[in-house]
């Protein structure tokens, strides 16, 4: 299966440049802007020879018909929406490259046994609605009425957002696979972290989406004059928390060299009062816990609370915690982890597991059949910003394993 | 030297409540509601006998002359502005209490061989111009044209507001003392902390009004996605900074056991990003340090820094600090520290040595010669809150030993 490298990465360079102009790199989901690009994409699609289309969840559909009948179709996808200012490569190299191996099986007249369908799936980043991930949720029969309501800042409503772009909310079930609907699911995607580069490996084969647990953990102490309150009489909630934030550092650290990494944050804290003199009263942060082993993600929070507990108390502080969010994670399919090990090695490319800490639109399409993801390097781990950076080769690379794996996938599964 | 406590309670009683009647206690410096206090103060000042006048620093002083030509006077004050729903004995005890004090001279038919003043100084909390103590600036002159030209949030200068509340700005040395000018300056105010509470003293004696230094102290790390990052590759600020409101504590916590206690607080901290799902990549913190003691509280700063360097840099974090203030302890005179004591004990009254943790008048008094401070303790030490108190008798006691210091002084001192 070979891949037109050159042509791949013109098609990068000429998607990206389709962005804000006072913000590059920015084509965000549901503007005018995201129509440009899309329109550009459909017409790449049309000339490629895919069937082309936009489904009712609004996604952007390339079908190739397979060559034995009733068979569930392979589909490759990810998304041409970006974040503000930071979309060079994350998702728009995963439709493209979808596209390139379609269009290298068109080329070279052969035909898959099974459908190859490449979508570009509407609104992975976090829309002006708030939501994310809303063309593989209409795909996986995630997106509620509820959900079609949600209002942007101006006023527009998801539904009506959806219409803007093509889709058709009125019959949402036609965009829906049901589970067992679809044969595989591969996604090429930027990693967005700094192991594989870290390690010299050329391709990730990522081993889950990472589940997401958020709890917000308060620490009560006493506000007081910070003049007028000895050291010996205060309750400062800061102090407490300071131990907390150390002790969730130190444990996830001792948690995250297992099979399956687990990572913990403390990224936000606020603090009552927040005035330089005044003695901490409250301090309320934002416990984030990421893994592929929801048995260890789901304890940890209260495992670290209840171990400083007593530490706390000493410190005349109370604390507390509730749960945010609970995600849990999806894994990839064995058989599709296989499916790009092998490829990579036939390829002679390095490669290595990982999990995925962020979440992707495989986290819904694993509801309608099995998944898997391949990561490239992207420069020095950085992602959602204008520095976001990879070199053609790693692109090509990528889109060589997704290839090898799609005709692997097209020979062992049904 | 009789007081007579329940003119001095009813007097406490009369002047807290004028009060703006949606926010209790509330009588803010420059307002309207200020002025209505101030004519009802004068009002009583006029009654009890004394010589009654507004300075050009806008401060309200009555005063009774001594019976030896020429001596310095003795000066009794405090304020009669308030913070924000927080003033019901802040700062009117020490002016009422100093009325009462004069007003049993005269009842009595005795003169002090001094001259007695008593001074209500304008606006000691911080005012909407930005500056407190401006009273208490012009008497020791302190107060700078640059001063006079600060702007309140509605426009008015400060040069207005003080001829707002019948000062004059253009003849603000009229208002001066020099340096020796007065012979001794005594304050009677609540605590506002929980010490003599704690210790179950009456009277407090205050051995310096603090130094008060601040500095910014960042610490600057990498922010990364908290999902795509494993623990191993981070370099989380707010952890660094953990360890150093930890350390800041710690070290505090043993160097304020001495003669001239210390406190440190880190009580205002600000994560960029903040955002749940990011490591922080930078935080900045105030670092307050509060003692007697100049030379240890200069190098605090410095010390905790250096001893957490190499702790930051295996973190992969970098630590700067940067001076935002330095304000040196003013230290009480050792001969009114012992008329104090000694009034306190012919009272049988118990009492202890405090620092002042917070800033008064007496900082710009001593400017013109020597000070000393009263403390009577208040209810859990809350104060700048609605819920400040103190009972009656002690009000009655800090009066009392504040008319035996004022006697005793007016033998010893020239």
């Amino acid at each position: 299966m070979p891949v037109n490298a050159d042509r791949l990465w013109r098609r990068i360079e000429a998607l990206s440049r389709i962005t804000d102009p006072d913000r590059p790199w920015t084509r965000r989901s549901f503007s005018p802007r995201f129509l440009e690009g899309r329109r550009w994409l459909e017409a790449e699609f049309r000339a490629s020879g895919l069937e082309t289309s936009i489904d009712a969840g609004g996604n952007l559909l390339g079908r190739l018909p397979g060559i034995v009948p009733d068979l569930k179709p392979i589909v490759i996808g990810s998304h041409s929406d970006t974040v503000p200012s930071g979309g060079r490569y994350d998702g728009i190299l995963g439709v493209l490259a979808g596209l390139e191996v379609a269009q290298g099986l068109v080329e070279r007249g052969v035909g898959l046994r099974h459908s190859l369908e490449v979508y570009d799936f509407l609104a992975e980043e976090p829309s002006e609605f708030g939501l994310s991930c809303i063309g593989s949720r209409a795909l996986a029969g995630a997106l509620s009425p509820e959900m079609l309501e949600l209002k942007r800042p101006d006023g527009m409503s998801l539904r009506d957002g959806l219409r803007f772009v093509g889709g058709r909310p009125e019959e949402l079930s036609s965009a829906r696979r049901q589970p067992g609907d679809i044969a595989a699911y591969v996604e090429l995607h930027i990693e967005q972290g700094r192991v594989l580069e870290s390690e010299g490996a050329a391709i990730g084969i990522v081993t889950d989406i990472v589940g997401i647990r958020r709890e917000r953990i308060t620490i009560t102490g006493r506000a007081d004059h910070a003049g007028a309150t000895p050291m010996a009489l205060r309750a400062d909630a800061l102090v407490g928390a300071a131990r907390l934030i150390e002790e969730v550092h130190a444990r996830a650290l001792r948690l995250s060299g297992g099979e399956k990494p687990l990572v913990a944050t403390i990224g936000n804290i606020n603090v009552t009062p927040n005035a330089a003199n005044a003695v901490p009263g409250e301090v309320e942060m934002i416990l984030e816990v990421r893994s592929g082993d929801e048995g260890v993600f789901s304890t940890f929070g209260d495992e670290v609370v209840s171990g400083l507990r007593s530490h706390l108390a000493d410190l005349r502080l109370s604390v507390r915690s509730e749960l945010i969010s609970h995600v849990p994670p999806t894994p990839c399919a064995q058989a599709i982890r296989g499916a790009i090990g092998k490829a990579a090695a036939d390829l002679r490319l390095s490669f290595r597991d990982l999990p995925s800490g962020a979440g992707h639109d495989g986290m819904f399409v694993a509801r309608t059949g099995p998944i898997g993801m391949i990561f490239v390097p992207c420069l020095d781990g950085r992602s959602h910003a204008p520095e976001e950076s990879i070199e053609p080769s790693q692109a090509a690379d990528g889109a060589r394993v997704l290839a090898e794996t799609v005709r692997h996938l097209d020979m062992v599964v049904e």
